[in-house]
């Protein structure tokens, strides 16, 4: 593995999974595959579980960790080439990714989205120069389309709560919110799911809410949400702004939020999310608060998710 | 010791001293006990002190270190149950403190008051909703009503510049200042003070800055100055609001200022304070930089205290 | 070594260039050297090379290293002596370096000039007030009249560029920017290449951007760009505010920008800057993208002089 970016850079999601759960049950039996190496994390943007668990991950394998949030620590950051930079910007994004590619072995990177160019954030222009000019290989933390952590941390939360032997229906829905939120997480967690054979997977969002088809795939979609949600063994619930109508708020139908009406329709269904969750908006205390929310545990498993994906970077190093 | 947020999670004051000396004298005679161990330390506020020295001391024993400013690296934290979340809180503390306890073996947690609403910092609302969702023993790195690092720092202070047999004054004093302030710091110092058999404690302040009963104990309170610090062997000199009239700056007479003045009335006494300390408003110049001030020394052992109470938790892991 | 503020406290500079390159060659051959020592990183400004290359030094040593962000963890020092603090700093240096000091082994600071008060800039006042009361050795992040780091990291890069067994010539010449900036990097520069007899050192800017004559000293200077680029062999570039009307932009020549026009004028030179640079306002792209630009090798180099400095005060310890 030479970069984790997306699915397609992991030698299979089972293997992943694997790796991640191996780490859980023993975290510290390679501990000494980091030495004197270093991993630079990056933030163009705040994180709580990402900054925390990736930290945790690295140092217990045995890896130096340096923070930088470039946005606060530091300044802020060209882009765009060929510009005169008489501007804002006081550094380009080229000495920038080239100076820590000198500095570190590895370097782990969070940028949003604007939601403003569809275009720029679709050909996740910001990570990508990165990419280009780092030279060493680059780690996404969440970027404009994906959220790979998130996603591999998901895979890895619903293979140890599974214990039947069929095949689980997983279904992604739709949740309203107060705020224009990235397409990131959801993208990232169809294109996971449809990468895995482990499960049956479907969407649901109301109309104009449609992904981006080459992360949706040949997934089901319903803008119906009890027909998504009947037999429904896991119910990943996030919030998105439209693909479509980009980055806008089309809809925010309080009754897409996921409380017990909705719970009572799937199979005693896990629910999942990748947080953070606005309480009573996206979720209902209900949910969250019951026996069926498998919220926190997902979370923890943000860690062993970044340390399989930080073991195999170093192994290929 | 399962926790750190009082006086009375301690085996005794003079226990946890004994300890902190220890470390002083041989800061890394435990190197090996925080193994594989990490402590999170999540700020509410800043910090300085408190910051560095609990990290030179975690560091000191083994332990892992990740530091988080929340209100600046993460996103407004919601501390009400109930609440329908779409204002400015980006993520419930049910949600928040469950995943750092994922991720870390032990919480230190530093939350100001917000000298608004007298209940809700009196009841430590903040710092307990994170105790109990995180499922991890918590240090307290300074909570609303208590500062016990500090409170520690200061006995193990007293101890080792007290070299007479019988016991000495320590008088804590009011001091003015610009800005309403908590009364975390002489309440926990009048807390340990009141627990330690060591010392003969009281207090003095003006009429109206009387603190909550359940800190000040049975200490004599006087508000005359003079009449407080004649025979002090060591004066706290701090400023706090009022706690009857919550939050409120009543009095501000400069006359309060620590200064040679105050100093000659007493036993030729040591003078401490927590810092910061703004000169010339709390304490003179002419105190601060004169042989009576152990601000430094005061200052430098909260590393010891921080090292006591990390071990503590730690043997009990 | 007892600091590092500027080359008057290095052993000689091509002792401290061999240093630096036997590090590179070997990052990890002291590893011991560091433990159980902590550097402590203050920052009162922001810095990206110098923050991450010095962190990665001091663990490439053994070296603890803490990081505070002093102006955003934290909060203002008062630098003045005497004042009464009822305004908007909350502590004054003489205690947060004496408690810092307490805390750390060595102290590393950054601090830029405030460009308004040539007095309290060129005596150094900020840094001399830490090194005054911290009571432990100090290192130059950056102080208000000197880059040293920088200026040991140049000296670094043109002996591991230069293959010829004559003297190179090295020009600093001022550029434009939209800003008004230090003289920290410049004066530095100057000083270091004046100190070291491996190089023909001479400085060229328009008329009254002269340098302050203890950092000039008997360098050649030409305020005719073309006249001092010829037979260049490495080209130092880099904008600064007049010293002689202080902190002032009083010529913004977009004529001085380094571009092909000038790079054809010289030695087929090496083109330098300390970073971070304003492409096409103080180089042109054209120049940081072609084959003679060694700004990323350059800021590479900042991990080899900053361990080279560590190492020689650890060694003092």
């Amino acid at each position: 593995m030479k970069q984790f970016l997306s699915v397609e850079d992991v030698p299979g999601v089972p293997r992943m999974v694997d790796i991640a759960l191996d780490y859980k049950a023993n975290p510290f039996k390679d501990k000494g595959l980091g030495t004197n190496k270093t991993l630079g994390m990056i933030f163009l943007n705040p994180s709580l579980r990402t900054r925390l668990s990736t930290q945790v991950a690295a140092r217990n394998l045995g890896m130096e960790v340096v923070v930088f949030n470039i946005d606060k620590e530091g300044w802020a950051l060209e882009m765009n080439d060929g510009v005169v930079m008489n501007g804002s910007t006081t550094e380009h994004v080229k000495e920038a990714a080239a100076v820590m590619g000198q500095y570190f072995d590895m370097l782990a990177i969070r940028t949003f989205p604007g939601l403003k160019d569809k275009e720029e954030d679709y050909t996740e222009k910001y990570i990508n120069q990165f990419i280009k000019y780092a030279g060493k290989p680059v780690v996404s933390l969440e970027s404009a389309t994906r959220h790979p952590l998130q996603s591999l941390t998901d895979a890895v939360t619903i293979r140890e709560t599974w214990k039947e032997k069929r095949k689980p229906k997983v279904v992604l829905t739709w949740a309203p919110h107060v705020k224009s939120l990235p397409q990131a997480v959801p993208n990232s967690f169809a294109e996971w799911m449809n990468a895995w054979d482990e499960v049956d997977f479907a969407i649901t969002h109301p109309e104009g809410y449609e992904l981006d088809p080459t992360f949706a795939g040949n997934a089901p979609v319903f803008y119906n949400q009890e027909e998504a949600l009947k037999d429904a063994d896991y119910v990943y619930v996030k919030n998105w702004s439209s693909y479509k109508d980009y980055g806008k708020i089309i809809n925010s139908d309080p009754a897409w939020m996921m409380s017990n009406q909705q719970l009572a329709i799937t199979n005693n269904a896990k629910v999942m999310h990748c947080l953070p969750v606005r309480r009573n908006v996206v979720i209902a205390d209900e949910v969250l608060d019951g026996p069926n929310s498998i919220v926190i545990q997902e979370a923890g498993n943000r860690v062993w998710a970044a340390q399989a994906v930080l073991s195999e970077l170093l192994r290929n190093q």
